[in-house]
C-alpha cells in the first residue's frame, strides 16, 4: 500500500504540503472524495494548481497519504497514552479514552476512514487488518501474563475495535445521552468488559 | 425522516418497483450514491426513464427507502431469531449470529448504511439512534429480570452494536482468520461478553 508521494524538505515546502493536506481533509470531509477535485483542493489551500503535482501524483495518492497519516496519528497517540500504564486493564481504559478524545478532536476521521470502503476496499481491509495485528500482539502478551482470559485474541481485537469505534461515534455524533462525560462513558464500558475479559 | 414514495399496488407495478430497488442497491454498492444517476438506475433495471418518478420523487428519496428497508429487514430478521430464545444470553448470541449471517448475505449493507454519513449525516444518526432505542428497551427488561448487570443500557447498546458491526465486517470482508466458522467466532465473542454482562 505504498503511496509514491514526494515529501517536502524545506520549511516553505512543508508549509505548502501541509496546506494541501489540511484543505484535502476539510474537503473530503465536507464533500466526500469523489466530489472533491484536485482543483478544489489547490484553490482551498491557496496554492497554484501545478503545486499539487510537486508532491502528489494523483488525488488517490493524496487520499492514501491522509489515511496513512490518520492511522499513524491514532496509533502514536494511543501508544503514548497506553505506554505509561502498567496493567492491561489500565491500558485498555486509556486506549479507549484516547481514541474517543482523538475522534472528538478530529471529527473528519470517521468519514475519511469509512470512505475507503468506496474508494478502494483493499485500503479499508488493510487499515483494519494492520490495526488488528498490532492489537493482537499486545493482547497475546497479556494472555501470557495471565492478565486476560484465553480467548481468541484476533476476535478480541475486533470486538475492542468495534467498541471503541461505536462509542466514539456516539460521542462525536452526539447519539443519545452523556456524551460530554467521557469518563462516565469509559467507566461504564470498562465495567462491561472487565469481568469478561480480565481476570 | 419520511420518504414520500408511492408504493406500488398491482403485481406488475410491484415487480417494476423491486427491479428499480435492486438496481439501485447494486449500483449504490458498486459506484456509490453520488456517482449513480437516476438514468443509470432505470437503465440497469430495464425500465423506461420516466417510470422512476412514478414511485420516487428523487434519487435521495430512493436512497432513504433503501436505507429504511435495510433497517427494517435487519430488525425483523434479528427479532424473529431472538424471539424464540428464552434467556438474554441466548438472545444476544442469536442476535449477533443473525446479524453476521445477514451481513454475509447482503454485503451491500455496510456500504449503503455507512454512506449515509456522506449523504445526510442526520440519516446516519437516526439509523443508529433508533436501532439503539429498541435495543435499550430489551436490555432494560433484562436488568429488571436481573439477567444482566446494572450497567448504563444505552452505553451497553452501543457496545453491542459496535461488536456486531465489527465482527460482521471481519466476516464479510474476510479480515484475519476463521471467517468461515461463524459459530466459533460467535462463541468466542460470547465468551468475552458473558461474564462481564451477564450474571
Amino acid at each position: 500500500m505504498h503511496t509514491p508521494i514526494s515529501e517536502p524538505t524545506t520549511r516553505n515546502a512543508k508549509a505548502t504540503f501541509n496546506h494541501i493536506l489540511d484543505a484535502a481533509i476539510e474537503l473530503f470531509y465536507k464533500d466526500g472524495y469523489h466530489r472533491t477535485t484536485v482543483n478544489n483542493i489547490t484553490k482551498h489551500a491557496g496554492v497554484a494548481a501545478g503545486t499539487f503535482y510537486l508532491y502528489f501524483p494523483s488525488k488517490l495518492a493524496l487520499y492514501k497519504h491522509v489515511l496513512i497519516t490518520f492511522s499513524h496519528n491514532i496509533r502514536r497517540e494511543i501508544a503514548a497514552k497506553v505506554a505509561v500504564k502498567e496493567t492491561r486493564y489500565e491500558k485498555e481504559r486509556e486506549g479507549i479514552k484516547a481514541f474517543i478524545l482523538l475522534a472528538k478532536k478530529h471529527p473528519q476521521m470517521y468519514n475519511i476512514i469509512y470512505e475507503s470502503l468506496y474508494i478502494d476496499r483493499a485500503l479499508f481491509k488493510d487499515y483494519y487488518e494492520s490495526f488488528a495485528l498490532r492489537y493482537i500482539r499486545g493482547l497475546n502478551e497479556s494472555v501470557k501474563n495471565k492478565e486476560i482470559r484465553d480467548i481468541d485474541t484476533e476476535i478480541v481485537s475486533y470486538v475492542l475495535m468495534g467498541i471503541s469505534n461505536f462509542i466514539g461515534l456516539k460521542v462525536v455524533l452526539d447519539l443519545g445521552n452523556n456524551n460530554d462525560d467521557i469518563d462516565y462513558i469509559v467507566d461504564q464500558v470498562m465495567e462491561l468488559i472487565k469481568a469478561g475479559l480480565f481476570r
